[in-house]
């Protein structure tokens, strides 16, 4: 199918170069949809400008940090700049988990240092860490397998690879290790556990990423080694001596931290039609600048509701929402349903997967919308996205809007690299394609031009 | 030029597959010299056990170091297994500089933390680090021009960025900022110099290496940054308000450390037609295992020299060397000329530019020895290797053979990727392509076999 396949990003302007021109009627939507498509695409500077600016002068700000504040009050200037309504913060409470010292070496049969990060609410080990016999597993389905009081004074270590995916479905398979996997290992009596970054580059910069320890489970140190560590530690492992490792982790909790959410308005013309929220998070972890993640799904969905707002007051309220503390699935999303329940929300979508070019349009829409859905598809394939039958499903961000009933559409960004840059020191503004930014906002400029003006009646679903 | 194009190495084989078989005589060396260099193609598992037993087993091996002396001591029992005669460790003394702590952050206009690493030969600031105003350089050029004492309590940068080439030669032209930058930023009274890494990769790993303070100079903290952070740093720099730098870097040096060389021979049938001295070196950083600087040099020559040592006893005596000292300009090298003066060395040549294929081959020959280059280029045209005609100079562990008038080969490897990778924590082994690793050591293999059982007379200068 030629329209879902990955086209070099630089050749898109050639690609679009060669279709017809279309001679349709000056007030068939499509058409005007796809005028404002092409000029995102040739020459969107919002979303670059916003990238740029918040990698550089604000940097990483880990949700519920003195950074992440920041990173609010250097958004609210640049939104009223952009020419946005009603742009404020509306902040929450969350308590804080900050990374402290961490370093891990295999201290026998052969030292090696290895590159170490610890994930999010991991424990702390004493100040001058904890030394101990590791063990080794290939999958969490083996940890899972291991016998009670197995693993007693024992650092755990998994190693399962996670592999590529445009879609990013590996993501959920593998990302249960780190989400899991610690809290499966303090059962069976871990000291610690660390375990390969899930991840798919081979760079000594280990990811970061949250784990969960259920209410009523021992919380242990935990940690991420870089890819090519975990590798080394294999074939340490593979030598068939005992290995001991040495783990230095001294994270800490504050109960009250501040998050908050950015929001900023395009106000509609018809306050019957309801409101289209729109964003991606602000907030990121604290290893980089963020640039991926999220920094670009803001940009993204900012310069398409600029760009919209540009072309004359759209007939729905366009909201566009930098949440806050999506990294730690803190207070963002779910304060923001709290705060706005009661407004009526016909149409949500986030943009929180990269930069890198979108490739398919998923969508959830009552059927009444369904010729909606018709033609945001007709506007997008031109840009190389297919029209994918699977319903849409939004990310975190959004996930209380869309549990709450609100219709989503998913634009699906290519994923294919995603993975080697997602929670790493090498988040950094080098990894945005400008190119395809620019492709991501003229999909976005499509497919909001055409539902903020849609005729149609968009909500269907009663929001609770 | 087809023979010069850069083929997948994974192609190789096929394209092997895809030549006419040879018709040559038994007796005709370049058909031997096929048979063996196919063999090595096909199946050499030598020198990729000597990598990874290398990385795995001792890791960094910084030159003076117990590591170092690890390394040594763990060569020796290996080369012995292998079949090599007169194994042996030939020490030097030398002093020693050793990493200390080191971290940089710009601290206004905008807080941000750098990834940094010192350099080899750097000054330690005080324990809590300098605080100063950054003064910026595009060029080496533009801080040679900055008037004297105009840098004064100044943190100079600069942030002249290389440029990928496949024959490495951009390293000469940019390496000068790392060599030369600190001194002369010191001549001018900054009171510290960071450099953008000498590197062409976009990680958050910044690239180790070695300067030069001249006697009669000052020496100042002098460190690298990594590529996106010089790239922030300069964005920061654009805003164009006085940015400060807090930079902490505390390296010591000792007068007394020992480095060493581990010799290993294959012993030939004519003593009379002198000595073939190949290798590369055992030393590494110390930021990382060293897998393509320099085990994949020290693995492909050794591999080689067992190909051929299986092949039957040459008429040349080999001799392989794994240099201790190269990356700080230590002993190794020079102490083998001291040692062996008086020896007769035929032919030199050295391994030092990672473990991707080999593309090239140039000659320094006496004119005696030119039919031995013909059957050399003949042979390894095959495997898509074509002749330079500029003549081979080695590198710098065989400097001093070269300089006192032995002849040298240069197998030229792909540096394409290499100053992505080189001197920083990211030298490890998966970085290594096990296809790439056999081409060179049939490429080694050709070579050797050939010049080993030259019926010429190969040394022509004399020795001093």
């Amino acid at each position: 199918m030629k329209q879902r396949a990955i086209l070099p990003a630089l050749a898109l302007p050639l690609i679009l170069a060669g279709q017809p021109a279309r001679s349709a009627p000056a007030d068939d939507p499509v058409a005007t949809a796809a005028t404002l498509r092409d000029k995102a695409l040739a020459g969107d500077t919002v979303a670059w400008d916003l990238v740029e600016g918040l990698t550089t002068e604000v940097g990483p700000r880990m949700a519920g940090t003195e950074a992440e504040a920041r990173a609010r009050a250097w958004a609210v200037p640049r939104l009223k700049a952009l020419g946005f309504s009603n742009v404020r913060i509306e902040t929450c409470d969350m308590p804080v988990w900050t990374r402290g010292a961490e370093r891990a070496a295999v201290t026998a049969p052969f030292p090696a240092k290895l590159a170490v990060t610890a994930l999010g609410n991991s424990a702390a080990t004493p100040a001058e860490g904890i030394e101990a016999e590791v063990v080794a597993f290939e999958t969490l389905a083996d940890l899972d397998a291991a016998p009670a009081g197995s693993l007693a004074g024992k650092i755990a270590f998994v190693s399962h690879a996670m592999t590529a995916t445009q879609d990013g479905s590996s993501y959920g398979v593998f990302g249960a290790v780190r989400r899991r996997g610690p809290a499966v290992a303090a059962a069976k009596g871990a000291i610690a556990i660390v375990i390969r970054s899930v991840g798919t580059d081979h760079h000594r910069n280990p990811h970061a990423g949250g784990t969960v320890f259920p209410a009523g489970s021992t919380a242990i140190p935990a940690a991420a080694l870089s890819i090519p560590d975990a590798e080394n530690l294999q074939r340490i492992l593979k030598r068939g001596k005992p290995v001991t490792m040495r783990l230095v982790l001294t994270p800490t909790f504050s109960a009250t931290g501040q998050s908050g959410n950015v929001i900023a308005e395009v106000p509609g013309s018809d306050p019957a039609a309801g409101i289209i929220t729109i964003g991606g998070h602000l907030d990121s972890w604290d290893l980089a600048t963020g640039a991926i993640d999220d920094a670009s799904g803001v940009a993204i969905t900012t310069a398409a509701a600029k760009m919209v707002m540009a072309a004359g007051k759209p007939r729905r309220t366009i909201r566009v929402v930098w949440y806050g503390a999506e990294e730690v699935g803190g207070c963002g999303g779910p304060s923001y349903l709290a705060a706005h329940r009661d407004e009526k929300h016909v149409l949500t979508a986030e943009s929180d997967f990269g930069a890198d070019r979108v490739w398919a349009v998923k969508f959830t829409l009552p059927a009444a919308a369904a010729p909606l859905g018709d033609r945001i598809a007709r506007a997008l394939a031109p840009i190389g996205i297919g029209r994918n039958p699977a319903p849409a499903t939004g990310g975190a961000d959004i996930a209380p809007l869309v549990k709450a009933g609100v219709p989503v559409i998913d634009l699906e960004q290519d994923g294919t690299r995603y993975f080697d840059i997602h929670h790493t020191p090498d988040d950094t503004l080098d990894k945005v394609d400008p190119a395809q930014l620019r492709q991501n906002v003229a999909a976005w400029t499509t497919m909001l031009w055409l539902a903020a003006n849609a005729p149609e009646t968009l909500a269907a679903a009663p929001q609770k």
